[in-house]
């Protein structure tokens, strides 16, 4: 994996070891939540990945999208799939989210330069 | 339909033709995109459905929920697979999405009972 | 409590009873965490039912708003503690807040009334 | 002014004198500071309410849109004018604003009708 | 120009051509009316861009910050109706803008020196 | 103060001070009252940097959080105190918040570790 993504990675795991060890157990319960929500049910978690991606675009968090992009590459998510994804969050969320979207490509070639 | 459903849709039906009539190229060109990019492509159209209703509700429009709650709808999104993209949608979004999950729902239900 | 005030209950109930049935447990759990977090702690209620209340203002709620202004109420929240909260709200928002702000003053003073 | 319109003034001036005479100082400063900034300078009375009612679209406020789409009205902004700021709002702003935008062509309507 | 504002654009310009080279006609046709919605026509383009500008402060989004303060620089906005213009978006969206506020009036210094 | 903070504050001083000489009588008073709206009334400070606390973590501004955190580890805000806060924003902005939490937690790793 590329620097800037393994770096993303290594943050993203220490800082949740110190939140999750604070000892909230709401905060704890909410983490655990919000991974089993991806988990396959009626939909397939590629489905509910895409749908974290792009909610992550409309609500324009750099980290989020980097998060679902990686989770969307894991998950066979082709390039046709990822820009039609991709193109509902413009369309939805305007102009205002193509920053995001440059750097959701970045992160989507730097994954696909590693494979 | 129930009313409420009707009034949407008659009232989005008359303003939009007021908009369109306004003589704005670009306010009708971006329309005819918005509509384009749910047609089917790499991804099906009920699950481009989904992807509008989750940014939907994560930007709290209860208006656009509501038109891509009955879009769902039309696409044959059964109950489980309604949730389960909503849910992604809560988590996502946090207890500030919970009203518009109510009416989101509520619509869902009025969808129902008329079938 | 008036009408205003007893409809918006009666929807909220209403609507959380058919979301908890859908029968999804990740929902249900984020409900019972969502109640959860505002019991006394370290920080007592009252102070709790203020940082959501706050929240709810800059996000631009309405029905969070209310169910905050209820708990507020409840609490003991004074007419200058509420004042001082919802002056910070406005401060961070920004005067796109106001409409929130006189909604939130309205239901303040339904609930003054009928004490 | 048709009654929804007239609705809309009666309330947020009720509203307004409740929530300045709540005494809270900074609360007054606030929304004198805010009526101040639309004062003509090196920008126009008109370019400083079509730049309010933009930002207003862009937050989907519709109260905001309301307010800022009269005063448009009242400083003579024609119908192109309102036609090209509003499209810089959807374009920004994307689909989830095209309520908004709905609902501010209807009170526009109503201004013209009344004239 | 200074780095940091050759290196904005430098990206920009690169991950732009990565998004239109993706072969998706929707999103190019939106890059283009996003283009064209700023072009003279009933509002001149020193307007328009000041409408783009304010949008994306009260919604605060760096790059679009960044992109809309270069073009008000080439288009003749001057010091004081950047600041009027600057203004009403501080008001409208609250003390939250004010870290992007500052990041646009380290922008604006840079061009200015530039000259 | 670590390195990360001292940037933080020194960048945010030089350029209060740009924004502040540029003369704008309106832009000067926001400051004045975003100042004023912390200090002790009804409520007591530390509450009332709570209160911007969550309203900036639900917002999800990163500056405004570090500039809050800062505050709150001035007014003796404890661990636990600071995690229930946190909290509240967590569940109310969802797990979209958790990126601008990770930093949070960073920033508070960083005062303790100074003291």
């Amino acid at each position: 994996m590329t620097d800037s993504l393994a770096d993303f990675n290594a943050f993203r795991g220490r800082m949740n070891d110190i939140i999750l060890n604070a000892g909230n157990l709401t905060i704890s319960r909410f983490f655990a939540l919000d991974h089993r929500c991806y988990e396959p049910g009626a939909l397939g978690t590629k489905t509910k990945e895409m749908l974290g991606l792009v909610s992550s675009l409309v609500l324009r968090c750099d980290d989020c999208i980097t998060y679902h992009i990686i989770r969307c590459h894991e998950e066979g998510v082709t390039d046709e799939e990822l820009t039609e994804a991709l193109n509902i969050g413009l369309l939805v969320g305007g102009s205002i989210t193509i920053p995001y979207l440059r750097r959701a490509y970045k992160a989507w070639e730097e994954l696909k330069e590693r494979k």
